[in-house]
């Protein structure tokens, strides 16, 4: 029923992340393989042409990429099993619009908040801060985005909250202080073990990040 | 069945031609309200309080927004007429991952190519030509993205064509000297009424932009 799955990843990755969470929360076993991003393999090329980026899903054979797209098509294909995406139309739409808005708020703030300077700095840490707050208040009384259960939006945010400690000191503030129950929320999400075994130790995070910005660990 | 069906829209967003497309395929019958972008309505802030933009969908008065979200849920609620996305989960993997590109790079470039100059333009010209030759090589011998019918890829990407008049005419390029085989998928899709009655006249746009640039019609 599974055939052969693959997955082509890089582990300080969140957009990996979110595949090896559901993954992991649909019981998939598969074959992870790590990329090498300064020198790219062949595999990777030749299943990805028009990015050439991971995570790319290898499924009997046939390539699916991009992380969204990824965790659709494993959400409909293994639908049996810890849904992702709730099967009312209207809730979907929802579900959609906020995994939409972590990826064009937090990621794209994200990538850069941490490796940016001064002025430009500040400014990208308001916008942040403002973004999560809004997620706070998305998120409101429930556990999870997904409500009582693990959803999309949960599984599409939580991998880049390992890099809130890079965040943190490279930005000089702190996000728990700002959105507590956001904070609270990643506590549970870790409690959860598809997303702990997921997601590398904030520290290695931060080793990497240093070697990235100034060539050294 | 239907319920009360609500866009809010403006004329030469091609985000709103989707939508227009899209309730045309599936033959819904609905309101459309002319947004003026320069003052939004209490309606349209109400609705979309988070990003404050067309195209918003009221459906039996709950909003759902952004056009790739919109589209899908239009195609999951009235899903036994024209089908935009395939029943098969690989194929939609497929059909998502080409809308997203087209989103990220046709609309992207798009958006910035009439606007600005010099080297900067010429960079912009090369790399939206090139978007649009690996479009054409997507497309192959197909009549349509989707196939022998209209697809998802075909509704999201079509309406910027309506622009292409405007972006050659500022560009000083000619898209159809670079992309005779997307050219002809644009006039065959001009056939289809759907498209034809959803898409403004080209040299209105034009007006449009000029007047946006220049401030003069």
């Amino acid at each position: 029923m599974e055939g052969s799955v693959i997955l082509l990843d890089f582990w300080p990755s969140s957009y990996g992340m979110r595949v090896r969470i559901a993954l992991a929360e649909k019981g998939i076993t598969y074959e992870s393989k790590e990329e090498n991003l300064g020198e790219k393999s062949p595999l990777l090329l030749e299943m990805n042409p028009v990015h050439k980026m991971i995570p790319v899903l290898i499924h009997n054979g046939k390539p699916i990429c991009e992380s969204h797209n990824i965790l659709q098509y494993i959400d409909e294909v293994w639908h049996d099993k810890s849904p992702l995406l709730p099967s009312d139309p209207y809730e979907r739409s929802q579900a959609r619009f906020w995994a939409d808005y972590v990826e064009n708020k937090i990621y794209k703030i994200g990538k850069r908040v941490w490796k940016v300077k001064g002025e430009e700095q500040e400014a990208m840490k308001n916008e942040f801060i403002e973004c999560l707050k809004r997620l706070e208040e998305e998120l409101g009384e429930k556990p999870y985005f997904g409500g009582e259960t693990l959803g999309f939006v949960d599984v599409v945010l939580v991998p880049i909250t390992s890099w809130f400690y890079t965040f943190e000191t490279f930005g000089n503030f702190s996000i728990e202080a700002e959105c507590p129950k956001l904070i609270s929320w990643v506590k549970r999400c870790l409690e959860i073990e598809s997303i702990s075994k997921s997601l590398p130790d904030p520290l290695k995070i931060y080793g990497f990040a240093k070697q990235l910005l100034f060539g050294v660990e």
